[in-house]
């Protein structure tokens, strides 16, 4: 639909992709506010110049939300596209081949923190919306809502779309902030996990100890943590938190063998990921481990001497922040308030644990048969020449079950990008080749959305 | 002896000790290499005004010895001081109430770091050995010994001892970097426990990853180092390393009840720690568990992301450095090759598991019946009424039990810190009541022991 204009246009595509990845929009780092703000004006600017009929940068009582919107006709369909601008912290920054706010390309990809996760992906539809605009052919009504808190759990996000249900009115949600397979295996996630995040600490003495004077007397922080942490799980890989796994919706045989279906090789998945071998929940697959099973992981650990050489520290705290990914139908909040109460009850009595909750998000799953899903799979279809398979997600995307519950617009998850995009860590990167697919591909769906909703 | 001396010259001998804890000598930090040199060089220049014949820095390669001696008659008994002139990282900083290097005065104690440990202690010998040369009434030849890598296990005091075997030539080992009971209670440290120091690393995958879309089917190296330190214990508190306890010298019944004769008021020491309870080996006291039974301690830990807000990543690697005290006659080096190899051992195959050993120690007790142990008792006695209680300490101090077996020379260990004086912790104090009385208890330490050696 619109592959002359990308090819004409490709460079500058590129380039203002290049300067919004500069903008270092860390939403997790209260130094980078007005990095956050100027990311948002640069989004609006952009929104206005494909052609949107308005566009403006909304304040929350966080970082604000950019909105723009063409209405060619209230009779069509509407997409409501949303994405974000914040990216996730860049440190560790030593391991960084590049620096991660400077984009470059290598081997035919973009590295930069934001690369993928989500500029890159967001801002393909800036640009397809473009095309369609330029070459008259936009066949909806299209409104755009790019936030800038995902990373750190859209927390005012809530508040925003409460505040402005009218304006978000829309017919389907359209989300790339997920990946394909590979480059010639499309595929569309049809669910993605929830999550659960809180941040523990552990006290013991008042104030740290020599471990030569105290050490045997007293009982230390960090071996606590360690015990509490450790018993969170069994040897089967099971989490031991009571009513963790009640609300869980087991997959039948014939739904498992449905999803066994998409491709996945796992030599080479331990092979590019360096392991010795793969681990997790008995009785299930790696794929299922990573998307359609809870899990329970320690995101960070700390606590004592961690400097250069050697101190004998007992020290009065250690701490951890554990994250918990949900399935279907467990809700965060009623996890986050099992996995409190069950720590404290866990701990000894020589120690006081605190438990302080993060953001978390609902599970969510799209159903495959409808209208919404069959014009992404069309346009899968037309752009890439084969069917897209559909899979279900490991990551989280919170905002998706707060749209269906606030408005209730579902959502279809349209991304292009790779698990070799290494999303969260150093050097990410998005394939040149993805960027032009997705910018090319995305009109087809509003081309077959705007069809089968005649 | 020299009390009159020690009236008249009290604000002095402080405001030395100031300038000397102001000089941030912290061994474990390359950054404070100047520093070192300056601390070693005030070092020498006070034992030369104290009255020493000779005194000198003197190079090795790592941080500096400085050696001092006064020989008054070869006939005479030769006592040889050993100390420190280097301190622990403050780190913490933002816990100090007031800077770590500049002393202050608060409720008459002195308020920084090194102020106890080592330079309060070393330094009354110092001026001890002053008022005995200006009282003219120094009865025993005096060599002094301050090294500047005790709190990072003294590398290289090995090789300074057996190439100064000659210089070193002494009857007895002077040192002050224990503690007393209290200051109504003298007592004698006449055991230190040994130290086994080592830093462990897990790896997991190659690179740290998004926890959605990998976690539950790759093992985490943050929960495997938890469940690989929680496993080193067990339910009793004993350490389940096998062979661990093989040499540990069980004390007898009339032992034990000898060490219980010292006064500890359980209840006090929980209050003053702001402890819930204390824990421990079963079957152990307080007391016991923190001087005659061995014990295992994570000093610090660290793994993922650790800074403001939430992250979620799969961090590919996690970090811990630990550390082991050790009664006669467990060997530092056997200790630290049992643990390297069980470690090795309980890793699970999906991580790659790296232990570094740091310094060791062996532990030490001395004979409290040797003529050495006499006079130190008597000094006590005759400078504060009461005899001392001999106690086993918690702590290492390697270098004696090295002192032993290079120089054939045993040490006492006549310190006059406090429980209170929160060594390795931030605030870290000294008393101006032990600073004063421990100078002018040292003075009849030499008095009795040239009157026993006759």
């Amino acid at each position: 639909m619109i592959k002359a204009y990308l090819e004409e246009n490709k460079d500058r595509f590129l380039n203002e992709l290049f300067d919004l990845i500069r903008i270092p929009s860390v939403s997790a780092d209260p130094k980078h506010k007005d990095d956050m703000r100027r990311a948002a004006a640069f989004v609006k600017d952009k929104l206005l110049a494909a052609g949107l009929d308005a566009a403006e940068v909304i304040d929350t009582a966080g970082h604000p939300v950019v909105f723009g919107e063409k209405i060619i006709d209230s009779a069509k369909p509407t997409v409501l596209v949303y994405g974000h601008y914040d990216v996730q912290p860049a440190d560790p920054f030593e391991l960084w081949h590049t620096p991660p706010f400077e984009p470059t390309i290598r081997n035919e990809r973009i590295y930069a923190r934001g690369a993928c996760d989500d500029k890159g992906q967001f801002y393909m539809h800036v640009k397809a919306i473009e095309g369609m605009i330029a070459g008259g052919n936009l066949p909806c009504n299209v409104k755009v809502m790019i936030e800038g808190e995902e990373e750190v759990g859209s927390e005012h996000l809530g508040t925003f779309v409460a505040e402005n249900r009218d304006r978000l009115k829309a017919d389907v949600i359209l989300i790339s902030d997920t990946s394909i397979i590979n480059n010639d295996t499309p595929s569309i996630e049809s669910g993605l996990r929830g999550l659960s995040y809180v941040e523990v600490e552990v006290t013991g003495p008042n104030r740290d100890l020599h471990s030569g004077v105290y050490g045997g007397g007293v009982e230390n922080p960090i071996n606590v943590l360690c015990r509490m942490i450790a018993s969170l799980k069994d040897e089967q890989g099971r989490i031991t938190i009571p009513g963790f796994y009640d609300k869980v919706a087991e997959l039948s045989t014939d739904e498992r063998t449905e999803l066994a279906k998409a491709p996945f090789d796992e030599a080479e998945y331990i092979h590019d990921l360096g392991l010795n071998a793969v681990a997790g929940e008995a009785g299930y697959s790696t794929p299922e481990r990573t998307s359609i099973r809870p899990t329970l992981d320690v995101n960070g650990i700390w606590g004592g001497y961690t400097g250069e050489g050697a101190k004998t520290v007992l020290p009065a705290k250690a701490h951890a922040k554990i994250s918990m990914r949900l399935v279907p139908n467990q809700d965060p909040d009623e996890i986050t308030e099992l996995f409190s109460r069950h720590f404290q009850a866990i701990a000894p009595s020589t120690v006081t644990v605190k438990v302080m909750p993060h953001h978390g998000g609902l599970p969510y799953v799209t159903p495959t048969d409808s209208v919404e899903f069959e014009a992404a799979s069309k346009a899968f279809e037309e752009a890439w020449g084969k069917k897209p398979i559909p899979t279900r997600g490991g990551g989280s995307i919170p905002i998706v079950a707060l749209f269906e519950q606030e408005l209730g617009i579902k959502s279809i998850l349209m991304g292009f990008g790779l698990d070799a995009d290494a999303l969260h860590s150093p050097n990410e990167s998005y394939g040149l080749f993805n960027f032009f697919k997705g910018i090319e591909t995305i009109p087809y769906f509003y081309k077959h959305y705007a069809e089968l909703k005649k």
